[in-house]
């Protein structure tokens, strides 16, 4: 099955206690869609200004990625930066830079339509639904979304979620969807709205999926060294929908296993800065820590 | 295998975001060894005044726990007042009064001597190595400490864990006591200090288990209702030891299938105050949560 991501491809600034980085590649599409190339065929939805690299669009195209969807619009590429504690579960953003993004107009080729998934990573709902309409029938949406759209664009929000089968969310942001503190009580509450399945990302604590009928959990991989968790929710969504995508089908089981591979992506991604460690990857690679969470699961 | 546990039998007054109680039975020995009563003989070694209700000691014998341990003296019971935040991850400890604990001699009964299992609840680790010296010979020492222990009494508590088989800590603990603030880091350099394996509480998200050669990652089972988290991690200790006891051996699997137990015991406890959902339990409701356990971690 063939994936469509709408998202950022960026400029990073990011700031950990491991260290500095400037003008490294960045942005939830990127992210997103190296980390599905390791499973199914990819095609990237986004903008960039005149100063990016063709150096990586050429290394997104070496993963097999579709780039024919990221347009290349006179200015500046979207530049994030962003600075994260001591505790790396808490970050500020210093500055955004939304440059050729302010206008994007999201347009998808003749080759996109037909794609039977489609991921609408963290960008205006308004947006998202534009990509949505563009698509001929996909089998699976997926979407993301920020605390910024809950409080600002709710009602484009609500709207698109009509459309969602797996919404993805933080524990901020499903109390914030939902008015409920508690966590199962907030999913319940989503899952009112749309979505078929509700995946809540923890960071370091794991995963948790919600459909009506079942809850599953999956603990992060522990890690000795974390240097930089930008990315890791976009990865683990490319991973997920990736796996399943490469399955080709959305039953429980190849659910779960794909929320695993998604695990999985998201630990190798803060393994290091930008895309430095999903750069030297190995489908290998990949396996191997699939076969490490099963071990650091099972009872 | 027969327990002996060490630990507080107290009145506590909790509030928390979903109602406030006063004067209840805590305190963790108590929680541990209800929760321990679930699977395996458990004595008791503590101390409480004469205000300490009669029926409260009948209420633990009907349980089969051994009391004998349990000194009367004269003055009055411990006391714990303690308030959780809406984050119920976070609490204030409002009040604390030692009372007869202040002066407590832990002195065990001759019939306790021979016991195969031994936990040291969190108290002055002096106090647990004297209750250690009057055991025969165990074959497994469990012990849980927390962050005043470790600030105040580090000799101490260093010349305990050379006798310590299984350490409990929660993630702040476990920083502090290593000087490491990733928590696998952390979970090496502890296991250099005595402890032949590790277990992080995490509350909500979780348990880790570390020894030299696995990691074990339980999540926490999602609660709709979360009343009352006192008590939790004395539960998850008082299962996973009962657990243990009940198989009779310490292989690896033995140990995770006890940790799940373990977390079963802190998701009956955290539904209701002090000890009133573990009252009503039943040894069913213990073995269909440990199957939701398996649901909900299966892949």
């Amino acid at each position: 099955m063939k994936i469509v991501v709408v998202g950022s491809v960026a400029f990073d600034n990011v700031e950990t206690p491991f260290g500095k980085v400037e003008n490294v590649i960045g942005g939830s599409a990127t992210f997103f869609s190296v980390a599905a190339s390791f499973f199914a065929p990819v095609a990237v939805v986004a903008v960039v200004g005149e100063d990016f690299p063709k150096a990586e669009l050429a290394f997104l195209r070496s993963r097999g990625i579709d780039t024919a969807g990221i347009e290349v619009a006179e200015g500046r590429t979207f530049r994030w930066t962003g600075r994260y504690h001591e505790d790396m579960n808490l970050r500020d953003t210093l500055d955004l830079q939304l440059n050729v993004f302010a206008e994007f107009q999201p347009k998808l080729p003749e080759s996109y339509r037909a794609a039977e998934i489609c991921f609408l990573s963290n960008i205006h709902p308004s947006l998202q639904q534009s990509v949505l309409r563009q698509l001929d029938r996909p089998e699976l949406v997926g979407a993301d979304t920020m605390t910024h759209w809950i409080q600002d664009t709710r009602g484009d929000l609500e709207a698109l979620l009509r459309h969602v089968e797996v919404l993805t969310v933080n524990d901020e942001e499903a109390r914030m969807l939902s008015g409920e503190r508690n966590i199962v009580a907030a999913a319940r509450k989503i899952l009112t709205m749309g979505p078929k399945s509700l995946l809540i990302k923890r960071g370091e604590y794991g995963v948790l999926h919600f459909s009506p009928d079942s809850v599953f959990a999956v603990p992060a991989f522990p890690l000795e060294q974390v240097f930089d968790p930008t990315g890791a929710g976009d990865a683990f969504a490319g991973g997920f929908v990736g796996a399943l995508a490469k399955c080709g089908d959305f039953s429980p089981p190849s659910v779960r296993r794909a929320i695993v591979y998604g695990s999985v992506m998201a630990s190798f991604v803060v393994e290091d800065f930008s895309l430095k460690r999903l750069r030297k990857l190995s489908s290998e690679d990949v396996e191997h820590r699939y076969r490490q969470f099963v071990a650091l699961t099972e009872f």
